[in-house]
């Protein structure tokens, strides 16, 4: 059977170029009976010419370091953007939709702060800009929320889209291992980057969050708007409390649209334990969302790694390859509206308060005396007798609260003399 | 805005039909902004044209008890057949095809049975013959399929794809109840039909896994070649049994590559209660699968239902209202070619085994020298002193063994004056 090549143009050759030319040579034949064409990579822009390559691209392939010579090559039917960074692949990507050729990126941090002016450009040129890798690694949740969902209105997703930070917090609920140690296990296996900031202070999160919150509400969330919090130095105390009350902590991103106001952002919660975004563990990611329609739906699977990421990387391509008309946002207006936010001292959550406190009478009933002015009504209470901090801890689980009165009745609390820390507290998802 | 509108003719009216008219006039506004076209219900074809309607279509909406008249209307852009049954609907769907126009199904049994026919006039005449309802109600799997893991081999797939026999099996380990009094309160929450013998006897679930096969692995595995066996009079004992080795009974759909030979069935299942699957509950499905790029992914979510299925009918309008090009297989061939089908004895599972037998020395040596001259290895036993069919439960846990194996040892224990009642045995998920 002859064959058309679709020629794409890599920029960057690392884990996710490898894993995408790992699958075309495995299951080349295979993509060729779904798409009617064979793919192959014609083109790698590098950095260095004379880098040792594990697995080389194609037969065919060469090597260029020169970002015009990728994009002005007239042989290239589709760019894919796989550098990292924002500045360099931001003009490689304005260049190649100059070019007119379509774009597949897995670059979220890029499209998370500079979408709107390359989506603006894709429409205009009337070309794809595809990113399902950018989210959630080889889970098609972009696919899904452009196309199979995009009858319904998503009245909450909530996603679990990092899988160091995913790793980090079942370790230390599996073994009791603290904060430090569970890092470590992370980066010695490879999850984790040199460098965890991103993943563990929740910023790569944000980014896949304001990837899903256009997608699913057709609207800007500014990534500078979104509350981010991240899970640096949890404590195993918290974690191992959490478990007795039945619950997982998870870092979670989600957004919910509160009566055309969208509450989001990335933050720890707890979880009930037979509460299906409890089970995905250790480096997996989730995204459960709620269609008006649809109902609940989740969609589980690997969110980081060569070829899980390659798969998606590759589903763009051959959508792209099926030169269907783009269909990048999901909506047909050129740009997006900025998103109605709602305050984020508005949001409304449970939650779970750990107070460090000298042992003495009368404490308790100062505590819940300030949060019972603030509506701050509480569930659960319990105090252990395991001296930390200079104090023992004292565990709230509260009835659902506007979280502006619970930093007020926080700031409050953290103020008295017999609170010897300041005060923990998560949100619990119900 | 001034929009087009897309024109669809309904053939059915009953739950899918109005879940579907109930989403179009709660999302016109949003499937407008996602799709730049208005989406109407312009005919209904149905039997009754006095019976009265819940909720009606549409303002402009007219009925009709004519086929013809139906697919003959040159203002209906897309026919929707919810009809249900398999030869009034392979008609309808011939003719609209023959007629120029694109068609949306949710009748998994008609494509299970006659889908190649279909698939074949709609390559023909280039045009979208489109199923996600089919199979899992509002779950995009069959757009996965196609789509975003179009370029994975999928090396595993397994499915709880019935919901009436998934709740069933969930009350029956939650509370204990029997089989019989969890059918009826199936019945009682309309999650069962008032005839569920296509739901408990797995016959529905075995259309769905059809479809699956098709999109998965681009091969027609004929229904009547698939070994199918469901959960009528399932025992209590047994999921307690089942339980108590920290264990769950699904009613299971799977196929498997083994080497290019496809083993596939559908049949209950021991699956262990941390495992994911374990944790789909009550009228959910989920689909697992592992690609040899994306690695494990599951989507989970409302399997049936008005609205979830309308959902599903909703987005394959939408995509053919987007005038793609179609993409009804998934393959480019215009037929598939008949599966390599691995002979279901070949089929290699662990097992659980209850043998009912006369409490007397020298039977568990009997019964386990029988299962070792067929290779087949005891990981666990458990005796129960509670007699039952005229006899005591023994439970064994095997190793894996082959299903020819597994058959021959039975019918030669079956046979034995101490054996009390036929040997109830279900594989073992690994």
């Amino acid at each position: 059977m002859a064959h058309d090549m679709v020629k794409l143009g890599l920029a960057g050759y690392g884990t996710v170029g490898t894993g995408l030319a790992r699958i075309l040579e495995e299951n080349g034949d295979w993509i060729a009976r779904r798409l009617g064409k064979r793919l192959g990579i014609t083109k790698v822009l590098v950095r260095n010419l004379d880098k040792g390559r594990a697995f080389p691209p194609g037969p065919k392939t060469t090597f260029t370091t020169s970002m015009e010579e990728l994009v002005n090559d007239p042989e290239i039917d589709i760019v894919v953007e796989l550098m990292g960074g924002i500045e360099a692949p931001y003009q490689l990507i304005r260049s190649a939709l100059e070019k007119g050729k379509p774009v597949v990126t897995a670059n979220k941090a890029l499209l998370a702060e500079r979408g709107p002016e390359l989506f603006a450009l894709a429409n205009r040129q009337e070309l794809g800009l595809y990113y399902e890798a950018s989210v959630a690694g080889g889970i098609p949740i972009v696919e899904t929320l452009k196309q199979s969902l995009a009858g319904n209105k998503i009245k909450t997703l909530t996603g679990i889209l990092n899988g160091t930070a995913n790793f980090i917090l079942s370790e230390m609920t599996a073994t009791g291992m603290d904060f430090t140690d569970a890092l470590g296990l992370a980066q010695d296996k490879g999850y984790a980057e040199a460098d965890p900031e991103l993943d563990i202070e929740g910023m790569d999160a944000a980014h896949k969050l304001c990837l899903l919150i256009r997608l699913a509400h057709g609207q800007d969330y500014p990534l500078h708007d979104l509350p981010v919090q991240g899970i640096t130095g949890m404590h195993p105390f918290d974690i191992e409390m959490a478990r007795d009350f039945g619950y997982r902590i998870k870092l979670l991103a989600q957004v919910k649209d509160r009566s055309g106001h969208l509450q989001a952002g990335v933050f720890p919660a707890l979880i009930k334990e037979d509460h299906i975004l409890a089970k995905v563990d250790g480096p997996y990611n989730a995204i459960l969302l709620d269609g008006n329609a649809v109902g609940p739906i989740m969609l589980y699977g690997q969110g980081a790694g060569d070829l899980p990421t390659g798969s998606a990387v590759l589903a763009d391509i051959m959508a792209l390859a099926r030169k269907t008309a783009p269909n990048n946002t999901g909506f047909i207006e050129e740009s997006l509206p900025k998103a109605q936010i709602l305050a984020p001292e508005q949001t409304v959550f449970r939650h779970y308060f750990r107070f460090t406190v000298k042992d003495r009478p009368g404490v308790l009933s100062t505590i819940s005396g300030i949060m019972g002015e603030r509506n701050i009504s509480i569930a659960q209470a319990v105090q252990k007798q395991e001296p930390q901090g200079g104090g023992v801890p004292v565990v709230f689980f509260s009835h659902a609260a506007q979280l502006k009165d619970v930093r007020d009745a926080l700031s409050e609390i953290d103020g008295l003399s017999f609170v010897c820390a300041p005060t923990v507290h998560y949100r619990i998802l119900s």
